[in-house]
């Protein structure tokens, strides 16, 4: 291990440098100018720029230099792989250090699911911080996999990876003082913690404020966005897969407010992160919008890093990581080679093999993690238990809205024969199913969905925000069983089913969200997955994230659960049947 | 106490705000921009912008507001006065942040020192966060009264008004990585730690950043400005009594790098805080310069609270501190009103005498730091004591230079009568005597002085950096320990005689370093002291300033200390005749 004793030799000029950068356009977003000098490394860090001596020089001929990017706020379950794939993919892009909320497997295995995460960053050429979920279960209405109170959210933040309280979106018990979540936020005390207020404004954004959350990703318009930078907020600007916010905020970024923005994505499903990128598709994107590549730079790097104190990193200076991108023109922003730690981890897209060797670690340290038990845990199901008897043909039933997370709640007339409901494929009424599948307790909700489309066969995934409970639906109970079966068998992931066959199926063994194999693997079975829900005759475009989607009961208006059907609104379980 | 539910609850407009602040025109530092709203405060946070119900509501018919003044580095023990009158002074300024490196005491009285500067800031109307000294003693080759080490600075950064380890002033320990040096910048780690820096560049500067420094308050022109910009410092604009740097470093100030300078005074007398103000003078400065009033505005506030990481500081938005300043014009920049944790505490340049009612409690709680003992110890001083023997009539005498803190080293004959050296009034050449008094070692360095133009009679002071010792000009023995009878026996202090009489004198007697009065109280007696140095003859501008630098070995090139005399080049002790 150096001492600061040997860096400061070194960056004196009395020991020889590692690593000489020579001619590169320094981006350097502290005094926004643009600078041909060289940088020396030594052992990770930078010691200095100007003419070294140093064992190894690379002559990056006039290319452009700046500091890799940050990501501000990301789900990395999202994207279904392991932190080692997820760094794979996004290292390429540019991306050396994120900033996580592991919040979805934290629903699934709690405080050892985020120790899990943190644990298969190590050794990783990504620089990988965490925000401490501070909102699992999201809800009372359904039965997550573990909670995170406030005592376990204090013991994570000790942690040196541990940042902050990751988004707190229950704004509502913030601005009505909930006892339990104000003992969150003082869990917290002295550290960031993040926002999560869409459309939040006036005295309740004010409210929300005095608790002493900073920062925002859920804003969506200019309008909002000025209220909360005007009131203290950063803004974090969003691109995620389906949530899209650059082109809306950016208008509002001046030079004289631009410190308060950085970008994010949230969640990049495993397609977006393989045709458009990473943080580096925001830099492209703001530049080609007319921002100055510069501020967008800044943008990329130095604010994230001010607004979490992430000290020597999101800038390129004497005592900065070596954290060090080449790209060649200003204003493509197209990455030639990523330097991570001084070292070089990708060129031209491609990964330095050697530094990315973790991903089956992350594998077998999981299985470590449930002692081999896997996270799927389903209590023995009976046809019968999928039985749904009723005295009245009226029924409450969760209507899609396509492309949309929120559903409309629609009163139809379900097709009933001696009592017992069934689908009815023709009208498009299909049977849903969320199964609890942490503790097996059995528990099991069941309505009736209308807009998938599907003609035959079923689907199903673990992948249910924010429990990630089995969610499945279908047009038969027989199919319905056997993507029981299948998911089960696959230990958690994603199936589709139909006359008693699996059609294709994914593999999600890591807490039913994740992937042992790499974006591009998941990339192409899902892939196989769509085209065969497709051959089922469903009209949805991504029909997985709609399933994922219709067990969140904090999204209007009306979701399943594994405890019953939630009318969103109302914020309770309601009855299948009847109006009200 | 009010806890976090409670402001939540008046913030979302449950509960009665104490305050409102109607109609004025808020200067929003984050977004750069103005807008007219009320403002709500409830127990010193501001709770919102917008309609609030209140206690009571003050109209300040579309007045400017903006956040209290952040003063990012000074030494209050260079304005001669305890911290609350130091407040009292600068409070009215819009003054409400101040963050102190207690150096000066720190040599007198170590730990103990620094814990009475925090002590005396306790109920006063101004933040007063502490920076560690970082050099005390500054060099080997004085005696000063206290040490601190590493292990000290460690102890003293666990306290809460602790923020960082204070300007790193011995930059050759650092970048020749002197073991005490690490141990200390170790100590700091996760701190920041200022710079002081002057001229550094090249392979020195980045030694000097890969430890960890990032900021530097001894930037005096633009090149070196640029430099430590890019380089990853925040650059600290000084503007004290003497270092001046505001006109020369303001040209390099852009929207795109603002947010890396703010604004310091590091020293400023009592007759500067009188006659030009504090910080908001630089902010007027900065503005009839022609800087965009907001952009000189976020360098008093918003960017030092950045750097330090003041949460809730530097800015107006619901949960920040109430510290809000009400002025008239933008460009004026007279501030009117200033409001500290949401109560008038000056108004038109007057404080409110309710919220200043704590300096008499300093200068009792110091008695009890020295058990009453006072920090004057000089062993009793006998007139063969001032004799100086000598053999030959060539000696090294300290040349003054008009208004600088440098010196020149040049080579004089001195009478001589009968092998003991006499001051020369004729030439202009004075005896100059340093005395050690913290713990009456006896210690007494003899040499003499080309420059002060005094005629008659002595002048002494223990303001003498950086041990502070009593250091005494004079043209005659007697008058000279008339001095030091009369600094002990006011128990530090300034002080000028002639013909065996006291002509005039200031007592201070916290530390030998500061007064128990006011502000107007010390520069009126050292009106009366200027004013009794210039009868006896004396050409210098501010004589006392320039005694307080002739015994500080690490400015060039000749200097005094109890050890004896300093040839700075060398860096080490050398004999008074001779040449070399």
């Amino acid at each position: 291990m150096a001492s600061l004793r040997d860096y400061i030799r070194v960056a004196s000029g009395k020991g020889k440098a590692d690593l000489l950068i020579k001619n590169g356009k320094v981006v350097n977003v502290f005094s926004g100018q643009i600078e041909r000098t060289d940088v020396a490394i030594w052992k990770g860090l930078i010691v200095g720029f100007g003419d070294y001596e140093a064992k190894a020089a690379i002559d990056v001929e006039g290319d452009f230099l700046c500091p890799g990017l940050i990501d501000g706020h990301v789900h990395i379950e999202s994207s279904m792989v392991t932190i080692p794939e997820f760094a794979r993919a996004v290292v390429p892009h540019g991306t050396t250090t994120v900033v996580t909320d592991p919040h979805e497997i934290a629903n699934v295995l709690g405080s050892n699911g985020v120790r899990f995460m943190a644990e298969s960053a190590r050794g990783v050429p990504l620089n990988v911080f965490f925000m401490i979920p501070s909102c699992v279960p999201a809800t009372h209405l359904e039965t997550s996999g573990a909670v995170l109170r406030a005592d376990d959210i204090k013991t994570l933040l000790a942690e040196p990876w541990a940042l902050g309280l990751a988004e707190m979106m229950n704004f509502p018990g913030v601005i009505s003082g909930d006892p339990d979540v104000l003992k969150k936020i003082d869990a917290a005390e002295g550290r960031r913690i993040d926002g999560h207020a869409p459309f939040l404004s006036g005295k309740d954004l004010n409210a929300y404020l005095v608790a002493g959350i900073r920062s925002d990703h859920e804003t969506t318009n200019q309008k909002e966005a000025k209220e909360k930078l005007k009131n203290g907020m950063w803004i974090m600007v969003r691109e995620g897969s389906t949530a899209r916010n650059l082109n809306d905020l950016l208008p509002l970024v001046t030079p004289e407010n631009a410190r308060r923005f950085f970008f994010v994505t949230d969640d990049r499903h495993p397609r977006e992160l393989i045709e458009e990128g990473h943080i580096d598709s925001m830099v492209r994107k703001a530049i080609r919008r007319g921002m100055d590549p510069v501020l967008a730079i800044q943008m990329a790097t130095l604010n994230a890093a001010d607004y979490f104190r992430l000290e020597g990193l999101g800038a390129l200076a004497p005592g900065y990581r070596a954290d060090i991108l080449v790209f060649d023109h200003l204003s493509r922003f197209q990455i030639k080679k990523v330097f991570k730690d001084g070292r070089l981890a990708a060129e031209n897209g491609r990964t330095v093999p050697s530094r990315f060797s973790r991903s089956s670690f992350s594998l077998n340290r999981f299985k470590e993690t449930t002692q081999g038990m896997g996270t799927v845990q389903i209590k023995p199901l009976s046809k019968e238990a999928l039985v749904v008897r009723g005295e009245q043909p009226q029924a409450k039933v969760i209507h899609l809205i396509p492309d949309q997370i929120v559903t409309k709640k629609a009163v139809r007339n379900i097709l009933l024969k001696n009592g017992i409901a069934h689908p009815n494929v023709g009208e498009d009424i299909l049977k849903i199913v969320v199964i609890e599948r942490h503790q097996a307790t059995g528990n099991i909700g069941i309505g009736f969905v209308q807009g998938f489309g599907l003609k035959r066969g079923a689907i199903g995934s673990t992948v249910a925000h924010d429990s990630h409970n089995l969610v499945i639906v279908g047009t038969n109970d027989p199919d319905i069983l056997k993507i029981v079966e299948e998911i089960k068998s696959l230990g958690g992931g994603m199936a589709v089913a139909s006359d008693g066959k699996v059609l294709a199926s994914l593999a999600l063994p890591i807490a039913g969200l994740m992937s042992g194999t790499s974006v591009e693997g998941v990339d192409s079975r899902l892939e196989k997955l769509h085209r065969a829900v497709k051959d089922l005759g469903c009209q949805v475009r991504d029909p997985f994230m709609a399933l994922s989607f219709l067990a969140l009961p904090v999204i209007p208006e009306l979701k399943l659960t594994d405890k019953g059907l939630v009318d969103v609104t109302q914020f309770k379980i309601v009855p299948l049947f009847g109006e009200g």
